[in-house]
């Protein structure tokens, strides 16, 4: 049985939290909380468990999302939030890439002055960016690509979508594709379901993937990319869980859980 | 040789052509004549060869293409214009299907009244519609499509881009990849490549496959549709053309020409 999940849970030293649909539903006006998240979040981190939050969120830089996320009642630290910027930074750095950004507004400062140079653009960036996915926008990335010699794309993240304001909205995946498409290329995406970003989570607090859980929403990039590296994952049923994701075609979780607060409860019921 | 294709043309009776990047270049302002062209068309349409026009362009309705072609100098007909919209509006009458359109504002009207019932949609429509793909549309289009058992979308075209006022932009090709991602779904193509496209054109014209040529500026859509259908294709080097387009992966063009007026002197040649 896959509820059974909990009853092998005795070892698990470190887990790893999806954020959006996880911790909170994002909204315009800053969101609300899931109830029970932010007491989940505190008895798992009393319990001696390390936690890491994992998110794609690029709308904001990490420190506008830490706060923000404070401000809903978390207690979270900036150190404890892996999001794809930064590894995207670190991918243009090592490969000494000069990138054009489609990204938030609100995220660009994150990337330093890493695309602040004149030299032409030797890749583009794409990260979730909500209504600045404009068609100018759109077209001016694709152009970029186009004269490249061989387009070269960093999807931060591949979802296909989120919740937000209670209605699902299109995520960076599907424009990634409409650019792979169009330019007959294939991203290089950072951020889940990259092996590399929960690698770098785990190796953060010194715990190998057999003894951690990742609880995401999104059944491909959360569950099922912690279970490509060997991270036992379980689904939640909020966010923007919809029951036809269970069972997943592809991805079977190692449980379903209503909502975090459940997960933790049987997390901690086995110690 | 590609290029002997114009020997064996003796026995040509149709001759279909794309309208963008081969008739004319399209711009904001009404676009302009490709050197040659309305001399060729003409040239052509007098030798006794049919001619029809198979165009993906959505922007607007039939007439007012027809217009403004006319307007540029061309003696073109409208019931010589083959456009996916007629084609569509046969497929959601004969499955009685209500669509949702993303389809550029100035193309609804040729979809007369078939959008216009207060049902929910059990299809979305895209075309098309430059600066109309924006966000707020595009997650319009992906609500009603998941809120269907099985999304249903029917594309108009699947270009990859084309040339506009001296610029590639993304053509409905892209948007739809990035529909089909969002909602796992596969869309069903109505226009270039679809077969039946081609094969209404042709039969409107009572010529079989073996006596026809396709002459294009997408080495995809327009050349390698045709040949899907037995129709010799031709890539023009104008529009859309890039020179990396030459040798194709895929598609082996039967030959290349520098531009229309050159097709139809070779065509012509051998009568």
């Amino acid at each position: 049985m896959a509820d059974e999940w909990y009853q092998s849970s005795k070892d698990v030293q470190g887990v790893l939290l999806d954020i959006t649909g996880v911790l909170y539903n994002s909204s315009d006006d800053g969101g609300v909380v899931i109830p029970g998240s932010v007491e989940a979040v505190n008895r798992l981190k009393s319990s001696g468990v390390q936690v890491r939050f994992c998110t794609n969120e690029t709308m904001c830089t990490r420190q506008a999302l830490v706060t923000k996320l404070n401000k809903l009642g978390f207690d979270i630290k900036i150190e404890e939030v892996f999001s794809p910027i930064p590894a995207a930074c670190h991918l243009l750095r090592s490969e000494s890439l000069k990138p054009h950004l489609l990204v938030h507004s609100d995220a660009v400062a994150d990337f330093g002055d890493l695309a602040s140079s004149t030299a032409p653009p030797t890749c583009v960036v794409i990260a979730d960016c909500g209504s600045d996915f404009t068609y100018d926008n759109l077209n001016d990335a694709f152009r970029v690509l186009m004269n490249m010699e061989k387009p070269n794309l960093i999807s931060l993240g591949r979802g296909k979508y989120y919740k937000d304001d209670g209605q699902l909205k299109l995520d960076v995946g599907a424009f990634m594709r409409a650019l792979e498409y169009a330019c007959g290329c294939e991203a290089t995406v950072v951020g889940k379901p990259a092996k590399s970003f929960f690698k770098t989570a785990l190796s953060g607090m010194g715990v190998t993937p057999d003894k951690a859980i990742m609880v995401g929403d999104d059944i491909v990039n959360d569950v099922g990319g912690a279970q490509a590296c060997g991270i036992r994952g379980l689904q939640v049923r909020t966010g923007k869980y919809r029951p036809s994701d269970e069972p997943h075609p592809e991805v079977k979780p190692a449980g379903y859980v209503d909502n975090l607060a459940q997960a933790v409860d049987l997390l901690l019921s086995n110690r």
